[in-house]
């Protein structure tokens, strides 16, 4: 599980730790740093021109296939954290998007990837669909 | 904000609290109950005779348009706990269903209701179909 | 279930529905907007000149009693939704703060309140501290 | 990322899908796999013969570094899944749990791990403390 150093363009999404994202251990639940990273890709479609909620109605979603976390430092309530993303990888069926979680100090408290391959809505899996790999070509240098 | 007695037959889940369901507080975070209501209705109507999964796929949903929960006691990880579910009310479009959750010790930590219209997949509303109100009337006696 | 017409300050927290939120209806599943709830109060209680995490510092919780929310409309995946909270009622051991959630074009989406007592970290009841009325009534004329 | 092959006992916790853990795309979010696995592992030690709670209750906490996981094919709501749980390496320091998530019919959906430390409540890394030693060592033959 290796994390490239990020070579094309970055997003970063910053928001505050909710309390509802917290366990009895005071600190935010392991799991709850995928659905920061769904909102770190998000972001950064949005950023490459496409929007996410734009290629599901077109018919397809981004199905994760693998998930991989690191965890290295917690976060706490009210804490104000950015997540920061890129495209690491992208081939004819699929991409892979890693990401850091890293708090108000710029200290890296969480590192991870998402790997996806493109489906129908029927479940179907395809190739990446032409507008996808366009935009993320013209965006993704 | 009232809950009836329970009139009808009362469905019992019973299942140990998570860790995930846990807040800062070392308790579980008052949002999660919500679905753990939503497992007591599942329940209710596996054991009335027409499960929700079966009812989804005829094309309707029982959609939630009001929730109340009173918290009188934390619930902890790893607790027992129990939610009983009973039908409170049925009228043409909707229905209201209770619930309680107690403890081990058979101690009530939360009461609640939740408000259901019938609607179909596209949103339309529509009265409790001839099937649905069938299965109530022949359990809820 | 009344929910007062906002009096004092009101506070404003617009994000991105995510997609971790939804549900298999394709909406955002009802029991997410008590977290949303939580995001509001935690604006609302900065706004007024003390932070949550500040007062739960001092030894103190303002713990969820009742909770009570109606659904008027849907929100989907990467809609912006803005929470707007205000104080509703303050008493010598509790408060009330009101909630609606409003869509990007204004439309209320969904309506709540919570109902909180001031316990200490151990459980104990207490009065509300002199350092939060004194916040509220700062803020909330 | 391997998973390795079940060497010791395997605990099986098994439970239905619930509505709250669906997402748009109709099936179980990526994301609720964690607690998932979650429960697994208060399964797999509650066998063991320690559980998870009585070891938080002396001073302990098995924190998360790590977790990986594979997804296969989705789960619904109102499915039936099995957790299947097993330890799969013990360290002086840490220790990493395997799992594998089927359906009724037996199926793999999910693959994935877990990697743990041993930090005390203030957050100190310690040794695996003798007491959770030798419970792993008297279960896992």
């Amino acid at each position: 599980m290796n994390y490239a150093s990020p070579a094309g363009p970055i997003s970063e999404s910053t928001f505050r730790v909710r309390y509802a994202e917290t366990d009895a251990m005071g600190i935010v639940h392991h799991s709850r740093y995928l659905p920061w990273f769904e909102i770190g890709r998000t972001d950064w479609m949005r950023q490459a021109g496409l929007t996410y909620a734009e290629f599901e109605a077109m018919g397809f979603y981004l199905t994760v296939v693998e998930a991989g976390i690191r965890y290295q430092k917690p976060a706490r309530y009210d804490d104000l954290v950015t997540v920061r993303t890129w495209l690491a990888e992208v081939r004819s069926r699929g991409l892979r998007i890693d990401y850091e979680v890293v708090g108000a100090q710029g200290d890296v408290l969480v590192t991870g990837f998402t790997r996806h391959i493109c489906i129908t809505h029927d479940g179907t899996p395809v190739r990446l669909p032409e507008v996808l790999v366009q935009t993320l070509e013209r965006y993704n240098v």
